[in-house]
């Protein structure tokens, strides 16, 4: 099958390479507004070949959208009024924009709105890798909305990736990725400027951080160009949990101000809880 | 070397396992309040016999202090009132209370403050491994007020932990941990009660939870018996960094509510620069 992929990084980069391993890709067309990730992927062999947008889709029969959000919401109605036979689908962490601009094409069957809960740190075709998506959850969203054919392609396309499909309505989508996805990178960034402005001395962050400091603050070397685009979609969503979690900061506060160690130890035993969902799923 | 563990948990329990794997410890005396932990520590070969407090003091040459940090500067002066020839560390996340409840005692020199900055979410004896410490730093405060020849000890122990030692005041230190240490449990923590409090199923945070999400909140599955106490300890350093870590997310909920897409690009910019922090440890 020959495969477009539109935005070479981190997420496009590594289904290119994973698919081509498997034989599921017979050849990658690859599409990117920047210069140094087209070279890039090339010399990686992500790509095959670099191509324009229209005619990666008119020559390819799936194609994925991976670029920011905002940039596949923006270029999906184009694209579907070129469709023929072909699949389109996106990698994007929000759903709501995009099937909002699929909404009522001609061509929606063609269209697949999926999310493969699979990322990292790191970004661009450098950071692409075929170790990547084995056992983690990919969402289809609105999967009523699509054709049979196409969608039967993608699930396959998932379960080749070692991913384990799960169903969605898109706006439930949108609130669960607020809660298990968007909230982590906020408080990532918030924690690691908060450290910034505090300690000067950068010497004494590198000498002391231990092992905690850094899985809390690693998503504070996420691109702002992947994420502010994330938090623009999902402004809504976004603002309700950050403003449930600042509440839940300020608990804590009080408890340490007031010397309410009895509560403060509630607060953290409800906490604990969390090892329910996280020692179910390692 | 005779030595004596006081608190067996996964620091005094990691400790015991490393010295008697190298040769230091010949013999190892556990000391702990709860007989959960007795019972695990002995059956796992962690110590050799457990004793109580008095004797394990009176038969030992090194005492390790690694209960949870209120109790360790609850029983310090009662230990170092009954020491002769013995060195006495501890290695609580906090220093201050610790310093100041040896200071002025005619055995001061006798004590040494150390924390070895490495640790889990896991707590009690059947946490502990002989895999851990390597390569972190170990904190040694006020060394100028110990004895030269227990300083040395004590050095050449954490050394044979794999750990490099770093010198520091113990008002300094407390300062430094809040920001690289115990800011992180707070927001882990706090994370976590976000997402319960909202998301009432379960299946979709376990469907959804993506490697960011659990590492953020990895942090949220740690004991509030040992953290209680270091809040308490370090009240006031935490609060400073708590007020600043919540004013930088006010930052970023700002940004989200006004859309001022530049400026949340500016803020994330900012907090990628930890990366010259982190990239330096790896």
């Amino acid at each position: 099958m020959k495969i477009a992929v539109v935005g070479l990084g981190l997420i496009g980069g590594s289904m290119a390479l994973v698919l081509k391993q498997k034989g599921f890709a017979t050849k990658v067309y690859g599409v990117d507004n920047q210069e140094a990730h087209t070279k890039k992927a090339l010399e990686l062999g992500i790509v095959d070949e670099i191509t324009d947008l229209d005619k990666a889709v008119a020559v390819s029969d799936l194609v994925i959208l991976s670029a920011p959000v905002s940039a596949c919401a923006a270029l999906l109605p184009g694209i579907l009024d070129q469709v023929e036979h072909q699949i389109i689908l996106d990698t994007g962490s929000t759903k709501m924009s995009l099937l909002e601009a699929a909404n009522g094409h001609t061509k929606r069957g063609r269209y697949i709105a999926t999310h493969p809960m699979w990322g990292t740190e790191f970004s661009g075709p450098e950071a692409a890798t075929e170790l990547a998506f084995t056992g983690r959850a990919n969402v289809i969203c609105n999967a009523s909305e699509s054709d049979k054919d196409a969608l039967e392609t993608v699930e396959q396309l998932y379960a080749l990736l070692g991913m384990y499909n799960v169903y969605m309505d898109g706006k439930d989508h949108d609130v669960h990725v607020a809660y298990v996805s968007h909230i982590s990178h906020i408080t990532s960034f918030a924690l690691a400027n908060t450290v910034l402005e505090k300690e000067k001395e950068e010497n004494a962050i590198f000498e002391l951080a231990s092992a905690g400091f850094e899985s809390t603050v690693r998503l504070a070397k996420s691109s702002p160009a992947m994420w502010v685009p994330i938090f623009q979609q999902n402004k809504e969503n976004v603002l309700d949990v950050l403003n449930e979690h600042i509440t839940q900061l300020r608990k804590f506060k009080s408890c340490i101000e007031k010397e309410n160690w009895a509560y403060l130890s509630e607060l953290m035993e409800h906490a604990n809880k969390i090892r329910n969902v996280l020692d179910r799923k390692a």
